[in-house]
């Protein structure tokens, strides 16, 4: 009978330093969360939902951020359009691509978009591997926490698009996975806003003069 | 006995009438072929297949062509990618869009790239319907037949895509098709060769400066 009193005491004591490891460790993410919110609000300021798919739409090169098995990516593409103003966006990230797998997997990721000061370091970001290296420290890019996928920001970027995939039907064939984009970044105090565009021949196209013809956008008064 | 051979002499007379006809026919249709080839050929030089992958990457603001029931109608398109070399390209046709059904039914459309020269006409052309007109004439486009599509080439654009359907898996959720494209033509004589892109909210912006980064490209020797 002592033996079991014993055994009783112990258990209940193990249970409560259990639920007192549990709680601080609640406390620690809590904190931590708090932070890294703080810190991306720092950089970014939140663009609304339905703003994002403007981002996409003009075709510039972007930047695709991952986060799986505790290690961050990120590759360059230039294969993306968007689907719906909400907004969905479609993308391949081919499966000789090292973020295949963690996009795939974590069904998670981030478009960052870059802007002409950035050209250089955006294709020689697509001409090397994550495999073989932590690429957001061998181009200097500062990783932002996300608030709504693993995935991280990018601090130095124009804009980052937190998305999921949502529809993965046609990735088997063509690569091309479907995305939902559920949180959108952009930094307002960034003055070099121009973006550019691949030529596919290795030669990239800088964004040129800007011409306004709202007045003639007669159908589509309610979307822009 | 006598009304008997002359029915089958009638028969044999129709079968004639029938084979002959049907022989002129076939050669008006050759001759017309040919007509329609040459003229193509006069404005337009065939492009590599390979090469066709080009022209979508940069992203530019596009118009797609179809002809279905006898009528020709041509829309203006900004959410399309690449999604391979070959090439294939995926876009968004939405079914509010006149061109859905003719596009749906006969799975076969042009890509058109047009220029900055067109810019004005290219965002009108998007804001009217082809329900309530004969766009090409409304715009006084020059189409030109393409060669393994019924949908016309634009001989006013800088180059044109022929494409044919081969995936509708997305079409139901989110109007998505998957073209191949099977002949490419260029208009060799062309000055003007900047094209737009659509900024989503009524303003476009035009191609600048063109940066030479093949020596970065190393990964993608092959393929620039």
């Amino acid at each position: 009978m002592p033996h079991l009193i014993n055994n009783t005491t112990k258990a209940v004591f193990y249970f409560y330093c259990t639920k007192v490891l549990l709680y601080n460790l609640n406390i620690n993410s809590i904190i931590k969360r708090t932070n890294m919110k703080t810190e991306t609000q720092k950089n970014m300021k939140e663009l609304e939902l339905s703003q994002a798919f403007k981002l996409i739409e003009p075709g510039p090169v972007v930047l695709l951020t991952t986060a799986h098995k505790g290690k961050m990516n990120v590759m360059t593409m230039s294969w993306h359009m968007d689907i719906d103003f909400t907004p969905i966006i479609a993308c391949v990230v081919s499966e000789g691509d090292y973020s295949f797998e963690a996009i795939r997997k974590t069904k998670q990721c981030v478009i960052a978009i870059p802007t002409v000061d950035m050209m250089k370091k955006v294709v020689d970001i697509g001409n090397c591997s994550g495999a073989d290296m932590d690429k957001f420290k061998k181009f200097n890019l500062t990783p932002l926490p996300a608030q709504k996928v693993s995935a991280p920001l990018i601090a130095e970027c124009l804009a980052n698009i937190e998305c999921r995939v949502i529809d993965t039907r046609l990735v088997n064939k063509y690569n091309l996975f479907i995305l939902e984009g559920v949180k959108v970044w952009i930094d307002p105090k960034r003055k070099e806003r121009r973006t550019f565009h691949a030529g596919g021949d290795g030669t990239f196209t800088v964004d040129g003069r800007t011409v306004d013809l709202k007045k003639r956008m007669t159908k589509w008064k309610d979307v822009i």
